[in-house]
């Protein structure tokens, strides 16, 4: 499971309305003092212990657990929703990844293990906490990837008083969840950490020691206001219309687009189709950078602007033609193509030469640096070109990207 | 400054080559173990203490420090380096933000102040850690919007041997920058914490903790293995095509374009022109989602479409007239037009007219929810609208985002 990519979350484990919430008053277990810096504890812990079992599972037989947990749906009742993008996405069962898709789908069921939940409680967008908790799961790769040790997030986001910070923290209780926070609100922070240690939920404050040691570097209290709290507002910056500029020019200048405008790019990407030159570029647009890239085509001549603007800030991908045959064959299938199609698109023949053709072109211009796209997340690639760029542009002993707050 | 936007980063502080590297050969000083994971200092710290000083400050006077040090260049040399956008970004100077902007900058040029370095350090993209000190230093907006306390960022990825990583951390003792880091190799870790103290670096590892609670929480070790290292590979799944999928179908869709494909979306938005519904559409894309975005405009009606699809999946953008008008002005700016152009599209009487015209749209599609978007960054409002949709979808009593790992 690529770690790396997110991808369209599925619901698990729904809390259900049937089970009947231990704490009807929540605000009176825990209660704020004045300063709202300080929690205090004015009731008996909760005698119900936290369960770690899943409702309704004796009823079923292994299979059909098996199959709820792959599917991410809860046990004991019908779930409403599937993710929406079936009609869009592009099935592998035809290609080789789609093989080996299938047979770690096969793995799964054999392995029939209840997930485990982690969940991720914010004041903010929590999208911090999704990074990193993603980041962190790259770590794991080797046992997620076969479903050896499965994992579900929970992203509560917008949390933003205590009572409903308690009610997530008795269902990650009864659920076995260990729980992840970036709560601005220093009370609400305490809060978490003090339901957590009483109702045994392990925990984990993402952005608490990163705040704590930027403060004591700069010599400056944090606000603790969360991010889209009341008085905390938007500074509409240069930046910010820069970015959304960017954003507007690289979808502007997608698949080749508008060649005369190269000049006002930062960036151009240049490599055959699939090589991940649109994720890439829109990518690099969220940072701010003005990003155009051009298909190569076999037998097919380059815009002659590309020729005419600075060679520095031209950026070649290239790729192994087998992954290359496999995403294309899945990408003809998305669009509909079957195989008897005339299009020699996914032929490993065409595939070699149109990469031998890029790589004449590639060259004859030796200032581009050629980066193999083959097995990297659309993040990686990513680093390596603006490594690259800011290094060439600083002249730097130890490449860099610095940016001002 | 709008901390929870990136911007384009700009070069500051970059390594002299003129300064002499204490460090010939650092190998000699940190050498590691035989198992890998425990680092010995092998020879004496080094003798040269680490000093706050900017070289060659002193020769400037107190206005051309003031400008070096928001230019963000070095003091003693010139930077060839400029952010390439300008031709290509919105001046601000016509508008009411440009006005507090120029505001800020005169304020910021009294305050004279030297940018506190913070360094970020890892063996993979970095982008974890710096998307997670972006959001720490949101904790510090009311003192970064006027420069009261300035500070610069500097991302080193990609750092793979301990070599490197005394270098860097060497030349943060020198500036008196703090560090952070993410580094999955657990002996580059260890390097990095002992090798902070050693020099005095304040350092804080971001991604260690969350790894080492997870992996107590599932009972599996961490592989070590920095993400795009050999022995790591990217799994191709279906979540990694779905989001390439979504990225260029939202592209495709974008500004109202092919609305007989809109029910192949997951969510579609409807706004006036700079409601934000581009880049807002891009930022869901890049999580999984395929999204059609569609303009009002005054007079001009709805596509059919949009009335036979689920009504569920759409969202409404509003925004203050005023801050509108504000940024219809720099756009149109940015395209060229002046005050003289016949067009009225950021005239206060026709916005409003436009936002009357979408607000009664509105009322008549009453399952539509409308945010509001003054004020927010982009991260919010997706946060707000993917909060929304997996409400509706889940029928949960506190909405969740869950994901599958």
């Amino acid at each position: 499971m690529a770690t790396s990519s997110f991808s369209l979350p599925t619901p698990t484990h729904a809390s259900a309305p049937a089970i009947s919430n231990p704490i009807s008053k929540p605000k009176k277990h825990l209660v704020m003092s004045s300063n709202d810096q300080n929690m205090q504890v004015i009731t008996e812990p909760d005698p119900e212990p936290p369960a770690r079992k899943l409702t309704g599972s004796s009823q079923l037989n292994r299979w059909s657990r098996a199959r709820a947990i792959r599917s991410g749906r809860r046990l004991d009742r019908p779930v409403p929703w599937k993710p929406a993008t079936d009609t869009n996405t592009i099935s592998l069962v035809e290609t080789e990844e789609g093989r080996i898709l299938q047979e770690e789908l096969g793995r799964e069921v054999e392995d029939d293990k209840e997930a485990k939940p982690i969940y991720m409680v914010s004041d903010g967008t929590g999208w911090t906490a999704e990074h990193s908790v993603n980041a962190a799961l790259g770590q794991f790769d080797h046992c997620l990837v076969d479903r050896g040790c499965p994992v579900n997030t929970h992203l509560f986001s917008g949390i933003d008083d205590v009572e409903k910070l308690v009610v997530i923290i008795k269902q990650a209780a009864r659920e076995g969840a260990m729980l992840f926070y970036t709560l601005a609100d220093p009370s609400m922070a305490a809060s978490a950490k003090q339901a957590c240690k009483l109702w045994g939920v392990p925990s984990t404050d993402i952005l608490g020691p990163i705040i704590e040691s930027i403060s004591h570097h700069i010599g400056v209290s944090p606000s603790g206001i969360p991010r889209g709290a009341q008085g905390r507002k938007l500074h509409l910056t240069e930046e910010y219309f820069r970015r959304i500029e960017a954003i507007e020019f690289t979808i502007r200048q997608d698949d080749g687009a508008l060649p005369r405008n190269l000049h006002k790019a930062d960036l151009v990407l240049v490599g055959v189709s699939r090589t991940g030159k649109t994720p890439l570029s829109i990518y690099l647009a969220q940072m701010g950078y003005n990003v155009a890239n051009i298909p190569i085509v076999l037998g097919v001549e380059m815009p002659r602007p590309l020729f005419e603007i600075a060679s520095d800030k031209v950026f070649a991908l290239t790729i192994n033609p087998v992954i290359l045959q496999a995403i294309r064959k899945a990408r003809a299938k998305s669009l509909g193509f079957n195989d008897n199609t005339s299009s020699n698109y996914a032929e490993m023949a065409h595939v070699r030469e149109e990469l031998e053709f890029a790589g004449k072109l590639f060259a004859q211009n030796p200032v581009w640096p050629v980066i193999e796209v083959t097995g990297k997340a659309i993040e990686e690639t990513a680093a390596i070109i603006l490594r690259l760029y800011h290094d060439r542009k600083q002249q730097c002993s130890m490449p860099r990207i610095s940016k001002r707050y």
